[in-house]
């Protein structure tokens, strides 16, 4: 008995990139069919959401299905792409900072599909709104990657690994380090017995306005005219010697963008 | 003839502080009664939205009002507040990083009234979502700033200059440093061609994000397992040493919170 395997898609990994990807491309209509994952037990809790069977066994993923998402880490990726079995169906990797080549061991029908977000268990996103950067070996790889990615955002762009080496670094400037300096602040309110509450309009805001205004623009605060005596004053402030370093570079090139304009 | 000042307030300064302070405190059923300013023309520019007298002339300042908001450049507080008539009302400044005793040439009645957000022109705001931390030199003072507060938001605290100083520092990491890593992140994006929009649903998501879970938790990137091999990647695609720096210390940072977790 044959069957349409034509929208059916395997996970390589269950880790919050498959799970969020696992929930858009299911409620587009696409099948999860089987999810693999080194823990068994990370494989099942995946897979059951989405009645799929699940693995922990690289030689018992079903060949049939016509995508295979690899979303695993990083430094594990060419490794398992390795020993993979051959398949019908093309394999695809979600990792901003790896070139398409990471997959030429399967030579024919590979690609990116980069879903440019932060995943978090537990968070609802909005798909439609997530950028996704996608490249493919050849022209019908593209296509096929661009329908997949039009059927669960509206922001489904072409890239190079070029450049999206240089948008992933871009994230990790506007997502990691944002987030740590949000981890930071958040330890000096709480150092003075208050809760990092008081910050969250604060940072709304900022993010919000970087939406609508140049960021260079936007920039405020004592560093844009190198105000020494509140930048002196901070430091005396920062306990740790790494937190003064931050602040004095950060200053510095705060002041730098202001002087360029 | 004589008129109830009770809720009246003079502006001393027409900036972005005192322009957004100055609408929500009119909505709130204050009356803005003058406004000074260095440059007539900006004192008028405010002035006139609210149908409030103006000068550029500290002897000409209004000396019956209820209430002062000192709304100038930090550097410049002392010398206005040095110059100001006295007055009936109280004083206030609304200057994170400075302490009550830089108005204490008014001898009583002075204060703080720091709003905690970043305010820009042409940026509308929900002032009653905006911390604003007070300080008095009595307690009538506080009660008085503590009314004032709460007729235009739900968040009024009373703190010391001392927490003050460090609420401020962690402002700076949380608005000012972070709206320059979104330059930075904006940069990059641009020398490769593409709109800073690609990045806007990433830095909406990761600010979101900070208000449920604690920013620590949060962390994700290569910089938490400090991932050798992605962060020298990253090293050479910066084209500039202090931005090479600011990425090395920053990724060191991230490692260090996520060992001592």
């Amino acid at each position: 008995m044959a069957v349409n395997n034509s929208n059916s898609i395997v996970f390589i990994g269950s880790g919050n990139v498959a799970t969020h990807l696992a929930k858009a491309l299911s409620g587009a209509g696409h099948r999860v069919m089987q999810v693999y994952s080194r823990s068994l037990e990370n494989a099942k809790l995946l897979a059951e959401k989405h009645g799929a069977a699940y693995t922990d066994n690289l030689s018992e993923i079903n060949r049939d299905a016509a995508l295979y998402i690899f979303a695993v880490k990083d430094d594990a990726l060419s490794e398992i792409a390795a020993q993979m079995p051959s398949t019908l169906g093309a394999w695809v990797h979600t990792a901003g900072s790896l070139p398409l080549s990471v997959l030429s061991c399967r030579e024919k029908d590979y690609g990116v599909f980069y879903p440019l977000q932060t995943f978090s268990k537990g968070r609802e996103l909005d798909f439609a709104e997530i950028p996704i950067f996608i490249e493919g070996d050849n022209s019908e790889t593209v296509s096929f990657l661009q329908e997949i990615g039009q059927s669960i955002s509206s922001k489904v762009t072409v890239l190079s690994s070029e450049k999206r080496k240089y948008l992933h670094l871009a994230a990790v400037f506007a997502c990691n380090f944002t987030n740590h300096l949000y981890a930071v602040a958040s330890e000096i309110v709480e150092s003075q017995g208050m809760s990092f509450d008081v910050l969250h309009a604060l940072i709304s805001e900022t993010a919000a306005k970087a939406k609508v205004m140049n960021p260079v623009d936007a920039q405020t605060g004592p560093a844009v005219r190198f105000d020494k005596s509140v930048i002196q004053n901070h430091q005396q402030l920062l306990p740790e010697e790494k937190q003064r370093e931050i602040y004095t570079l950060l200053s510095e090139n705060i002041h730098n963008f202001a002087k360029r304009k």
